[in-house]
C-alpha cells in the first residue's frame, strides 16, 4: 500500500497513456456520466453522459488523466457534434487505438434530445469473427 | 463565455446548418417529443413524437433552428404521411446527408395509432461493416 | 384552418385512398385495437387487435375511411382466418401496395387464443438492404 | 343512433356541463396528455400532461367541451402555477363539485421538471370511509 | 355431466340471478374487457373495460346473463357517466348486494382518457375488520 | 426413512387431517394452480387457480388428501360461487380453523374473468397485533 | 346474425376442418392453456399449455372442433412425448399443412419441468424470405 | 404572444419570486437533475439531483431565476450537508412557504452514496386530511 | 486474523449460540435457500427456502452451527407444518429471543405449493414505535 | 477553487466529525456498497453492503474519514452481529445523533444470507409527524 501524498488533481487537456500490457485484441469499456460543458451561444451549462469503448494497440488511457481531461471541458464552450468529435480525436491522437467509439448523450434542451455517436477504425484492423459458444 | 442577449426565438420554416466538423461517418440521433400540427380536415390539433437519425456529409442541422422549424408546424394543417415526408425532404434539402431516417409516431385518433417511417440514402453511400468487439 | 362541418361518419365497406405524396419506399404502421365482429356460428361478438404495416406504391389508405371500414365489420359474421384474409385483400385491392402485412390477434374464446398473420408482396419488389449505423 | 352531422369543433373558453345522472358519491378520472400553451415570457410552446379527478355534485363536465377548453390554451401565454389554478377554478365554477383535484406535469424546461397539484373540497363534504373487502 | 343443447345466446336487458349459496360475507370479482356501446352524439362505437366487485346478500348474478346484458349495450347510445351508473343501478336492483363497486375505463377519445368509478353500500353493512396474519 | 410402497392415489371427497403439532397461532399458505371441474350447464371443463391460507387450531389438512379432494372435482359440475364456498365449508368442517380464506381465480369464459374470495373466522379469534421490527 | 341453437359440445377425437379461404402462405397461431390428461402410470391428472402455429394448405382447423379434440384427452392416459407427437400427427393428418409446429409445456411433476416441441414440414415447401422494412 | 428578446441568463445568487396566484393550499414539485458544485477540500466537481416540493404561501419561486441560482453553485465549494441546508434556507427566506422539502442525491464519491433530506414547516401550518375517493 | 484449521463440518442437531454483544433491540435477518429433508410418507426429497428474522435477547445463533443444524434435516423425514414449528422451537429454546419469525416456502409437490409461517413473541416484549424520518 | 494537495488516505479507526450547520431535524442517507472484513474463524474475506441513515444533532460524520474507517475493517476479523453493532456504536459515540440506523447486508456464506439492522434513538427525541401534501 502506497501512503505517500496523492497527486493534486486539476482540469487539464493533457491525456496520459501507459503501455498496453498485451498484444491481443481486447476491449475496454468506460462510462462517464458526469460530463458538463457550456453552450457556446448562451454560456449556459450543458450536461451529457459519455460511453467510450476501445480496442487498444500500443497505448492505454490512464484513467485519472481521463478524469482531468473531461473536467477541462467544465468551463469550455462546445457544440454537441464538435465536442463529440473532438474528444474522439484527442483520444485517438493519444492512444492510436485499433478501434474506438464514443457515444455522447446530451440532456434535453428546448424539448430536443440529442445523441452523437462517432467511431474510429485503424486502417486494416478487422474485428475478430463472432464466437458462438458451444 | 458569451453572455450577450440570446436571439429571439420564433416559428420559422428556415433550417440553419453549420459545416460538419468532421469528414468521418458518424451518426446524430435526435428525439423530438413535442411535435404538434393541425388536422387539415377538422382543424383540430394533432400530436406526434419524432425520432431522427442521420449521418451528416458536409452540413449539420443547427438545433435551435430545428426547434423553430418544428414549431412552425404548430399552426399548419398536415396529413400524417405528407408531413413525415415533407420534414425528411426539407432536412435532406438543407443538409444533403449521407443517410437520414425519420420516424413519426402520432397520438391515437379515432381509436387508430399511426407511425410513419421514411428514410433517405445518398447514392453510393454504404454503411460501414458492423464491428464485433473482442 | 378549416372549421367547416366535419363529415358524418358511418360504417362503410368503401375504402378511400389518396395519392402517395412520395415515390420513395417508406413504411406506414397502423394499430387498430378496437376491431369487433360477430361469430358466424353463434352470433356472439368477437374482438381483435389488428396491426397493419405497408409500403405504399401510388395510393395511401385514408384513415377516417379505414376507421369506417373497420366499423363495418361490427355487425358482420366473420371467421378468424377468413376475415383476416378479407381485410388484407380489400386493402391490397384499394392501394396496390409494394408490401403489406396484417396481424389479427383475437380475444380468447373457449379457452383458445388465436392470431392470424397474412402478407402481400408486389411481384418484383424487394426490401432495401439493412443499414448499419456508424 | 344519431347519424346527423357532428358539430364543428373549435377552441373555446366555454365549459359545457350536463346534469349529473346520479345523487351518489362517485368519481370521474380524466387524463389529458395533450395540453399545450405558450410561455408568457418567450412565446415558446409549453407542453403538459393533466390528470383530473372529481366527485360531481349536480353537474358533470361534458368531454367534447373540455377538449375545446383545453384546446383554447394552445395560443395563450400561461405560467405553470397560474394556469393550473386557473383550470381548476374554471372547472369548479362550472360544476361546483364535491371534490376535485388537478395535477399538471410540465415537460422539462431549462433542465427543470415541474408538477403542480391543486385541489378543491366543497365545504362539509367528506369522503366515504374505506371499504375492506372480505 | 349434462350434455344437452346449450341455450341460445342473445343480447338482453334481463339480468338473471340465483340464490346466494352462502350467508357469510364474501366477495366476487368480475372483469369484463369487452364492453362496447355507441356514442349518443355521433353514433360511433365506444369501448371500455369494466371491473366489478360485490359482496352478495341473497342473490348472485348469473354470468351468462351478465354477458348477454353487457352485449345488449352494443347497439345502445350511452354517455360514460350515465352508463356506468346505469349498469350499477341495474345490478343493484337485480341482486340487492351488501356492497358493489364498478369501475369503467373507456378507450381514449379526442385525446382524453376517462374512468368512472361508482359504488353502492347497503345501509348498515360494514366491511369486516382487516386480518393481520401471524 | 419410510420406503414402503406409496399408497394408491384416487379422487376422493374425504379430507384427512392430522393433529396440529403446535398451540401457537401460525399460518399455512397453499396454492393449487391445477383445479378443474365441469360447467353444470354445458358440461364443458372449467379451470381455476386456488389460493388458500389458514391459521389452524387443533387440526391441519393433510396435503395428499387435499390433492385427492381437489382431484375429485374433475368430474363434478360446479358453479363458481357455490364451489368456492363448498371447498371452504368442507375445509372448515374438517379442521375447525381459527381463520381460513380461499381465493378462486377462474379462467376467462365468454370474455368474462371471475374471482371468488371467501373467508371464515372462528368466533372470538383475533389476529395478533402487527410487529414493527427495529 | 344467426341465433339458432348452438351445437352440443362434447369431447371427441374427430377434428373438423374447413377449406382454407386463401392460396397465399400465411400463419395461424393458436394457444391452448387448458390441456389436461392423465398419467398412464398413476392415473393422476397432468396439465400442459400447448402452443400451435401452422401455415395451412387446403384445410384449416375448425376451432370448436379443436377444443373438443383437446377435451377428449381429459380422460386419457398419455405420456408427455407420445401425446405431443400424437396431437401433431392428428392435426397434420386432418389438414395436411405446409408447415406446423406444436410446443407442449407440462406442469412440474416430481420437481421436473418438461417441454416437448415437434414440427412438420411439407415436402418442397419453403418459407418466404424475410422482409427488411424501409 | 410576446416575441421580444429574452433576457440574458447568468449565474446568480438572487432568487426572484412572484405573487402566488392562489390562497388555497397546493403543492409544486420541482426536479433539478443538473446540480453541480465543487468539493471544498479537493476542488473537484460534485454532481447531485435535487428534488424540491413546496406549498407556497404568498410567494412562488420564479423558475428561470431558480435555474440561475442553481447555476451559481457551479463554481462554489460546498459540503453535501451544508449546501442542502443552504439551498433550503435561501428558498425559505425568499418565499416563506407553508411547507418545503428538499432532497439532494449526490453521485458516488470514494465508493459512498449520500442523500440529504431537509424540510421546513411554517409554524401552525397543517397538511389537509387525506381524501379517500369513492 | 485467525488461520488455524477450520473445524470439521458435519450435520448436527446442536445449535451453538454466542452472547449478544448488545442490549438494544435490533433485528437479524437470515435467508436459507438450501433446506432439504425427506417426505415421511414416500422417502422422497423435499426442498424449501427458509426466511428467519429475530430480535435477540441474551443469545445469538452461531451461523456455522445453524448451517449444520439445517444440514441435519437432509436425512430426516419431516412434515411441512411440523418441521417449520420444530425449527422455530429449537431456535427459541437455544436463544430465548425477544421476537422470532420463520417462513418456510416448500417447492411444489403434486401440483401444490405450501408456505408455513410461524412466530414467537417473548411475553411483555413490544416492538418499538415506527420512525418517520424528516 | 482550492487545488492544494489532498490529504493522504489510509485505513483508520478515527472518525472525524464536523459541526452540524443546522439546528433543524433533517436526515442524511449514506450507502456503502464496498464493506469488506475477514471471517474471525476462517480468515476468509466477507463482503457486505451498508446502509446508514441518521438525524444529526451537533455533529456530522466527515465522509472521507468514514471511508477510511470502513477501510480499517479490511484486515479485521469481525462477526456479523458484532461488527454491525460496533459500527453503530462508533458512529453514535462520534456524533451523538438524534437518530441513527444501520443495515448491513452480508453476502451469502455457506448458503446462508444474513442482514443485521441496528438503530439508536436519543432519549426524548421524536420523529416529526408525517405530512400529507395537498
Amino acid at each position: 500500500m502506497n501512503n505517500t501524498s496523492s497527486p493534486v488533481l486539476a482540469p487539464s487537456r493533457e491525456l496520459e497513456v501507459f503501455p498496453n500490457p498485451q498484444a491481443r485484441d481486447y476491449s475496454i469499456h468506460i462510462e462517464i456520466p458526469e460530463f458538463t460543458c457550456l453552450c457556446p451561444k448562451t454560456g449556459q451549462p450543458d450536461f451529457a453522459e459519455l460511453a467510450l469503448v476501445y480496442v487498444p494497440d500500443r497505448q492505454c488511457i490512464e484513467l485519472k488523466s481521463l478524469k482531468q481531461y473531461i473536467w477541462w471541458y467544465r468551463d469550455q464552450g462546445a457544440f454537441h457534434e464538435a465536442v463529440s468529435n473532438q474528444i474522439l480525436d484527442d483520444l485517438v491522437a493519444a492512444t492510436a487505438p485499433r478501434y474506438m467509439r464514443l457515444s455522447a448523450e446530451f440532456n434535453v434542451r428546448g424539448g430536443i434530445y440529442t445523441r452523437v455517436v462517432v467511431e474510429h477504425r485503424a486502417p486494416g484492423w478487422q474485428s475478430p469473427p463472432a464466437v458462438e459458444l458451444p
